[in-house]
């Protein structure tokens, strides 16, 4: 499984996250130390050596800098920052994956900004038309993915045929399914049901040749009926970030409710446990990042607030994709689809 | 508050639900019983009499029946059904509601059923171009209007202006709320975050006068920062039964972790419970229903698997929006919003 590029180093955004450069230098020196995967701190050289001071002893085979003297913030617009002229971070980071000295980057940083650079420096495969980005839901049989998430707002039916496409290279790699089974996130299970969007792709889904089991109520996106859920990018991140709400809207539901007895305690505390379990499933900082689909490289996503521990397993992820072949596989699922009959539409 | 119209009956789709009549001729029952609340049941005068057999005592002064041969069964589609001929019960409900001889109309049957005869029958408000379906959802502050949740799935700007008026009018009756806060369900804060819809609708809103606080994140739906969540119905439709699937999946999850130990047992019953009071709050059954905004008449719809008591309190709430004036508040918000320098582009 492991390509040319796997002896490559995982370009990381040092300035990519709420408290970078600081999380990020010790996830990246974690993931270099603990899972030997060699990284490259991307940033100003100043800012990331006095961070990788506070790391103690560090391996500098296997981490190295590479100079970028901006960053985007949280709160730029990502355009502003990219027109600014000085490289930021990300753009460098991405140009390393774009020139073949990176095997692929992560970043915690903005998400915006990444797809930004990485649609711009990297370009998109043959066969796409708009990135993707998925993500790793838990579901009641494992777990399952979904795309995309916020990297294309208003979709045609041609992008998600396109995103169900790459789910599905996708889910062969992270989920491990050979022939993922697919459901176009809808409001009822009826071809019929749904808007204009979801009807038309429908019809592209059905005569696409993929595993398409139909539209996939939005009830079902726990209980595993689908192995890739697609979706526009508003859509999904809006059910993504409702479940997150829920999650933490229910615990602060329990705290009140069970702070009575001692054995009511009792229960909030275990209820709190297995609470924090399933929020570290969905949450797609600590199962390591969400891979941005349909670019020429590979790139992966983290939450801005990712902890040390995050960042490490988003670069470890990273690599883990990097050595599957990632974005060939999708490269091959999607030109596949072009010469299908499904876009051979009169 | 009492409107001339209080005193009519509240129209009860009889053959409305899963299991109907009976659930449904139990729960409209109990609320002329125990809430002293006049229903007409509507529907096959053998079926619903044989229903109400079942009853035992009935008080025939505060339970009438209307008669209608056919119902709009759930898997129908109904259009199909509308254009069978002999007239269904939803829609002999409905023209009760029109003729004026029911104050309102309660049914826990197929949605696009009501919906269909709704619009047809009654009719939308002056300034109304679409309806919305409305649900309360529990928030940490105590509870929030959402809509539309599946009544027009492709919207445009003008429409979620609309919705927001009518939402604001609605969160003045559940909520009790004077000016309510309206808040634009979209993926980030900041006004030109979202797709072209929400951007479009943001500037609608922003000048409309209307309390607006902008673009809502979905995380914040349950957090109370909005009382009045504004979305198109397709998305609105996906973050409530997410939010649903989610609640399931976590009972699930939470099962599975803490069936251990004795002391793991007693958590899982405690947190279960607290689950199950959670669940009822999503679930617009158990709260009793969701009105149909923008026609011109009170329609409230119910689950399809909704219980007896669900019923009950469907046909309780239903009279509580009649009482209150609800059709006439919605129809002042509206025409004054249509006479606002919001929609008077140029």
């Amino acid at each position: 499984m492991s390509g040319p590029e796997s002896s490559l180093p995982i370009a990381v955004d040092a300035m990519g996250g709420d408290a970078a450069p600081g999380p990020v230098v010790a996830g990246a020196v974690s993931a270099a130390r603990d899972f030997a995967v060699p990284v490259e701190l991307v940033g100003p050289q100043a800012l990331v050596e006095q961070a990788l001071t506070a790391e103690g002893d560090v391996d500098r085979t296997r981490v190295t800098l590479v100079e970028a003297p901006a960053a985007v913030g949280m709160g730029d617009r990502p355009l502003a920052a990219l027109r600014r002229g000085r490289p930021t971070s990300i753009r460098v980071a991405v140009e390393r994956v774009r020139d073949g000295q990176a095997a692929g980057l992560f970043s915690a940083g903005h998400t915006g900004a990444t797809v930004m650079a990485a649609c711009t420096e990297l370009g998109l495969l043959p066969g796409v038309d708009r990135p993707a980005l998925a993500v790793t839901v838990p579901t009641e049989r494992g777990a399952a993915v979904m795309l995309d998430v916020g990297a294309t707002v208003d979709c045609r039916p041609e992008h998600l045929l396109q995103f169900a496409a790459m789910g599905c290279a996708y889910a062969s790699v992270a989920l491990e399914v050979a022939e993922p089974a697919v459901g176009l996130l809808s409001i009822g299970e009826e071809a019929l049901k749904g808007n204009d969007l979801t009807r038309d792709a429908y019809r592209l889904l059905e005569g696409s040749g993929l595993k398409f089991t139909g539209n996939l109520e939005a009830r079902d996106v726990f209980t595993g009926k689908a192995d890739v859920i697609v979706c526009d990018g508003f859509t999904g991140n809006v059910a993504l970030k409702v479940s997150e709400g829920l999650v933490s809207a229910i615990e602060s539901l329990l705290e009140a409710e069970l702070a009575g007895t001692l054995v009511a305690r009792l229960g909030a505390v275990l209820a709190r446990g297995a609470f924090k379990r399933f929020r570290n499933r969905v949450d797609y900082s600590e199962y390591g990042g969400a891979p941005l689909l349909g670019v020429k490289g590979l790139c992966v996503v983290g939450h801005g607030n990712s902890t040390a521990k995050a960042v490490r397993n988003g670069i470890v992820l990273t690599r883990r994709f990097a050595e599957a072949g990632l974005v060939t596989r999708i490269a091959e699922r999607v030109v596949g689809l072009g010469a299908g009959p499904a876009t051979a539409r009169s």
